[in-house]
């Protein structure tokens, strides 16, 4: 399906693009809002245009409107415009050229510094700051203002794509970008206009089934489902990747070799010596 | 506002709700998916009204369509009906009533254990299992994933909120619902309508000078503006919460002390024990 192509306004039509035929769910309600939600793709080659003045505020506003645990608010983001920044992001990041050509490329940080500065301003002591668990509400919080950020920007009909491997080198990052201590680049997220000649077709998902329970987690369909899935991602991938690798072939490749994790084996000294000491 | 009030249709009206008149951001493209995310409000009380059919299905389908790294769909969701499982649960987050009030509560689940299957049954290894860059994954696709669940909510009148607090004792959360290692609740989403009684104004943000950089991080203009945001908080606690506390003591209150982490100061120790090593 082309990104021109309106999306489809059924939720029969959206469910089987996402699920494929033969895994539709129960029908539920529908609306234009969930539609939109259904019919993301991750788009990894964009137009060089660049957006509507106020893009990046509305998108920014989307994004602060999401839950944050206790109000504490600690995310912030970066817009990267300087050319070698992005340059050496895109190259940091197993050269993902994308990087460069969208016109608005945003790094999502954990970002426990402005309360520490508050405290010290303040004269408080916050002995929770360097716990996992902060660090945690930090980054589980800077993914639902980037995920409703998403959102809106799929809403004006423009593409994004979210560049995880931006933690193969956090400490690159945080450089690049002036990050004080308490702060981290935790992924990235390309904006733009889809570049015509990429393939976006939705990717179909594991059935529900395999992710949702009812009162206690259980595995015995699991095997069922999982071969209906590598049969269909395997058909999938034939059709859009010239490829026909089924799912547990791709996970087996990126889980499987500790290279595939592009120096993220070593994120925990990372994350130290930015400041997130982890306790 | 109540809730069931329209929202606010312009955007002049819904950034001064999230902003204050005082600080709004520069004007952008707006349209009625971008006036939803805007509204977003966290709603502690519920009334017992079963969800419609199929609820429960579209919310899962929104929550699959978020975007996950390298399609890994490493977590899973447990829809909680057990009334015994929700008063525990209720109770290990500080005794919160809506878990138990609400009619659909969901568990989001970071879940490396069915790769860890898909391994096994393959007869492959899978090295980067352990690793705390695993785990970070699993917890962001899940907040992404239950952000989409939220607004697919919320666009169909219905309301939310998170509960950090199921990271009190996630050993007892998946001991409730049979979790085996590599799976840990990482949150919980209560889903209802919201009670009539419930106070539900749009909460103000930070101004996006305080979390939005261009190009470098900045502090400059930091002071500033929380004094501003801190009178603006202090006003709508007033207003809305019988108290005038403004956002910093607020900081402070809840990152203070250590007891205010309600026993997640232990979380490293806990995650080990549920199959996360956190290497």
């Amino acid at each position: 399906m082309d990104i021109s192509t309106p999306r489809p306004v059924t939720a029969q039509d959206a469910l089987a693009l996402r699920y494929g035929p033969d895994a539709i769910p129960a029908a539920g309600p529908w609306n234009d809002h969930i539609a939109l939600l259904l019919s993301h793709r991750s788009i990894r080659g964009y137009r060089p245009d660049a957006l509507p003045a106020g893009t990046l505020e509305t998108l920014i506003a989307a994004a602060q409107s999401a839950a944050t645990s206790s109000n504490l608010q600690t995310w912030s983001v970066v817009a990267v415009s300087d050319p070698a920044a992005r340059a050496a992001m895109a190259k940091a990041a197993g050269n993902q050229k994308h990087i460069e050509q969208c016109p608005l490329f945003l790094v999502w940080c954990a970002d426990v510094s402005r309360n520490a500065r508050l405290g010290e301003q303040e004269g408080a002591e916050l002995p929770t700051l360097p716990y996992l668990e902060t660090f945690l509400v930090a980054a589980i919080d800077a993914a639902l203002a980037a995920q409703n950020a998403v959102v809106a920007a799929e809403s004006l009909g423009l593409s994004t794509v979210y560049i995880g491997a931006l933690r193969n080198d956090p400490a690159l990052v945080a450089r690049l970008l002036g990050l004080p201590p308490g702060v981290m680049g935790v992924f990235g997220l390309c904006v733009g206009y889809a570049a015509p000649e990429v393939t976006n077709a939705v990717k179909p998902r594991l059935p529900q089934a395999a992710v949702l329970f009812h009162d206690r987690y259980g595995t015995a369909e699991e095997p069922a489902l999982r071969a209906g899935y590598d049969a269909q991602m395997a058909a999938f991938s034939a059709q859009h990747e010239m490829g026909a690798t089924s799912w547990s072939q791709r996970v087996i490749a990126r889980m499987g070799k500790l290279t595939a994790m592009g120096g993220r084996d070593k994120l925990t000294d990372v994350l130290r010596s930015l400041g997130f000491p982890l306790k």
